[in-house]
């Protein structure tokens, strides 16, 4: 059986998880992020990636916060959902679950934990195709699964028809660009790269799409990225990209203080605290919340890049 | 609150977990296994380790796993339980079910997938023990969760009472030796290794305990070792333990054609097979089963070292 | 002291070595390959580094090969040299061997074998910087010398005046960006890239020049990409660089029968022999030097992509 | 060409370099630190390892050291010299002036920089070996060199008689036991480890000798291990390994002012510098050197051990 082929192009956030601190899901800062990402012009929305905090969600919140989606985009764009757990067989049931609540496409790491093969991962994707038909997007990304989907891995997934797509968060560039062209034999595939400091040079090699966890900050911005590509204007995509890696300092602050984890998507739930897109910064346990002076850290950045024109509300406290 | 502690010593496998053809928990297999074990004289029982394709079962199979094992073992030895998963919330629900099935303790990791500080890590533990009453044991396995468990860490929740005790499937053997040092000054406090080729070593070290994966294929061995090293002969504890280096070529047998895990608990599943302990050694998917002249090698090498006399039932077919 | 400025920009390639069949320097070939480049336009000329198999060459070797290019070049363009060798002191007497036979500047790894800190990794730069005036570049080619030359460490030297350029073969093409973008407050520092893949990106990031070890096959295609570029022609840059990326898959040809190292540069020197270039594709001992249908393959490479019209002259025997 | 064998059992400690405050060896200190080897009873000495500094020095300053070494050593037990450096050429020059300077056997590491295979590295090992005729001791040390000599090739070249021992630096002690059980077959081979914290353990493997850098600060304690372990009083022997265990933490206490490396050396050279034996702690550059606090924390720990009886030389002033 092939994947069914996914339409998409362009900015696709991974979206953060906001929480209360009571640690539980806060439906109403997570439509204001949705509203926030739709309204910088985004081409699609990513759920449950790690940005999203995934594996800290159990299948009841991972459902909550799949179908908050899809009740919010509304089918304005396409959701991706990502279902992402260390085997296959419960790579399965999180998948049924996203096609059940309404997702475009879902999104699906390697195995992790245990250690497999590159033909065992490859057998984990195609039997994850043949359970569920819905749109699979394999995700590559080391960091966190501690193996590489290795290019004929991608190759050979994507001419079976397994793979509608590819996330690359390797941040192996030059073989993310042997993806690309590998995939030129196939028009509808849809190579997309999770790299945040590298949108341009990404574009510019033929990525169909990007999905930067700092689109939750600023989407505007890559969007205009994006368009500035799409007519050829490299100088200005340069300016938005070089704009965004001066924004992207806010995922070191917490460190070392915190884990490089939390620092990063604390960075971004920091920042649209401040930003009034979110009602707190808190962070899933037992990754630690950025506070005090990290916030001020946090605030200093936004304004030296334009996001916040005047002191932050908290400092007028 | 403080972890109840754990008054327990000597050889204590991580059991296999026998499927039939269709990937179900076989549990005659299982039973026969158990009682292999346990004839085999071993001082505790630990199901869903690595060793067990535990990140392979979901929460009903583990269930079914730990409830089966109470029963068998029926308070023989004590049974400790893996809860194993990739954050802490999710793991307390592991503990917490593993708990009401009678575990006697539980055998926690690092969170994985996610990038978490050795702060982070420490908290974990801590609120996973302030969930659940219950011996908590720390399971250093960085092959897996790609973190190593400072020896500061350790020695820091030991002193806490955080942790009743520590396997260390590290391979950082200078390491494990400060570790046992510093539980020095804790009696009660319970040091294992996962350390297959050095159990004699460790025991000199003054380790308290081994969980050896090849244990489930020749308990006795590593119980007469055990014993050996208890009574000061270690001439013969050094001898046992050559034999089960040996012995334990079995694990690279489905090298390169299968993933370093599947070739591990692959060897293992396929010598208990041919031993007439489990009657399949087929691995949860997507990981491959050992087959053909894989299984006639396992087959040699079992004989190599007296554990099979004659040509094995499957060849004389 | 500060480093003297280099008023560098453009394509800079890495010379290999062309070895005779008792491994010593084959002058013919090496000039050979020098006009080569020359006559592809290229901007610089960087003998010594990790293509060139510096490590394998003793200093008379090494100022042999220096005296040689800058004789041949005739100040046509600048010549880098690299200084690599593991420690401080010898780098310097590296370094003023460069200087004498003519070199306009060196390149500098950090220390390697011994394990140094980033701090004392500046030490080394600066150290170096005071024994020697001649333009000092920065090497940070963790591949080899498995330690990251940190942003800030680079940032600092750069500020210092110690640095007057870097070459990044790390890989970390968002970390390069900052570089950068760090960079611009420096107008006559000279940062240049060693990835192969990816020269476009580079150049649309800002880089001010590319050292490509494929440019030894084809130069002509990287200065094309180049002055493409340079005119903000990013399609045709793209074009050359895809045409670039077939090519480069004659790095891969050798493995697994030869090391990496030996793939690679092994790879070039190949297709240089059936193109002309070099007398022999011989590699430095103990590394394998490509063979038989190993040479085969590397011809039909040249073959797909345009650098070789016909069957090439060793078939033709 | 087979290696002559080397008929050596024990306790052989890798000296450290004394060096003066101009970073010149220091003669006089290194007088004092062989003889102080040598009162400590230890069965060879090994100049020229990393602990030595090796490649901070270049060949004059390795054939000064060599030649002192076998000057004051004078026959009374073997003297090992590591010849080490990035490629096998090199290598064979240093190997040829150790054999002339008096060497009893020189120690040689895998490549390093460059980056080779297992069959590449094997044959480096038989081109050094058909290149001087005197006893090669394989030296694996991945730390430094990146890559692990692996169990078939330290097998292949033992039974080729390439090689008449093994330095074993990688922590790996599994693999370790299987080079000692494959060389069970050669009884005049010779098997070392370099493991300072499990040198009982090792022991009770069957490994003949020990290579602790931190031997240079206690030697008699190794011995005296190495005597009980050959009697078989393996109680004794681990309570001299948990002396040196606790002695042992003066390799970290540079960390992080100092890199790893510095922090290890600089450890054992300042406790050696607070005992008399040597002038200075001074490291060659860029390495840091200890100071200040740093100096009374390794003194403190030298008091806690039982090695130095009153307050430090220093603290009296």
């Amino acid at each position: 059986m092939t994947s069914p082929r996914l339409p998409l192009r362009g900015i696709v956030p991974p979206t953060v998880t906001p929480l209360d601190r009571s640690h539980r899901l806060d439906k109403g800062s997570f439509t204001r992020v949705l509203e926030h990402l739709l309204d910088g012009g985004v081409h699609g929305i990513f759920v449950l990636g790690s940005t999203s905090e995934v594996v800290f969600h159990d299948a009841d919140v991972r459902r909550e916060i799949v179908e908050h989606a899809v009740r919010i985009v509304n089918g304005r764009v396409p959701v991706l959902v990502g279902a992402v757990d260390p085997t296959t067989q419960r790579v399965i049931e999180h998948a049924r679950a996203a096609k059940d609540a309404g997702a475009d496409g879902i999104v699906v790491t390697a195995p992790f934990y245990a250690r497999t093969s590159q033909a065992e991962i490859a057998d984990h994707f195609r039997f994850i195709r043949d359970a569920v038909d819905i749109p699979l997007i394999a995700y590559d990304i080391p960091v966190c699964v501690h193996v590489k989907l290795e290019r004929a891995t991608v190759a050979t997934l994507m001419r079976e028809g397994v793979i509608a797509g590819l996330k690359d968060s390797s941040g192996d560039e030059g073989n993310f660009r042997y993806a690309l062209m590998d995939a030129a034999e196939r028009p509808d595939f849809f190579a997309m790269t999770g790299a945040e400091l590298t949108a341009d040079c990404a574009l510019l090699m033929g990525a169909h799409g990007i999905v930067p966890g700092l689109a939750n900050v600023d989407p505007h911005a890559y969007v205009r990225l994006y368009e500035a590509a799409g007519r050829g204007d490299w100088a200005a995509a340069r300016a938005e990209q070089e704009h965004l890696c001066r924004l992207f300092e806010i995922v070191r602050v917490g460190l070392p203080r915190t884990s490089v984890g939390a620092a990063g998507v604390g960075g971004f739930k920091t920042a649209m605290m401040l930003l009034g897109i979110v009602d707190d910064n808190v962070m899933a346990l037992p990754q630690r919340t950025l506070e005090g002076s990290e916030i001020d850290r946090v605030s200093e950045i936004l304004k030296s890049v334009g996001l916040l024109e005047r002191a932050p509300a908290r400092a007028a406290v």
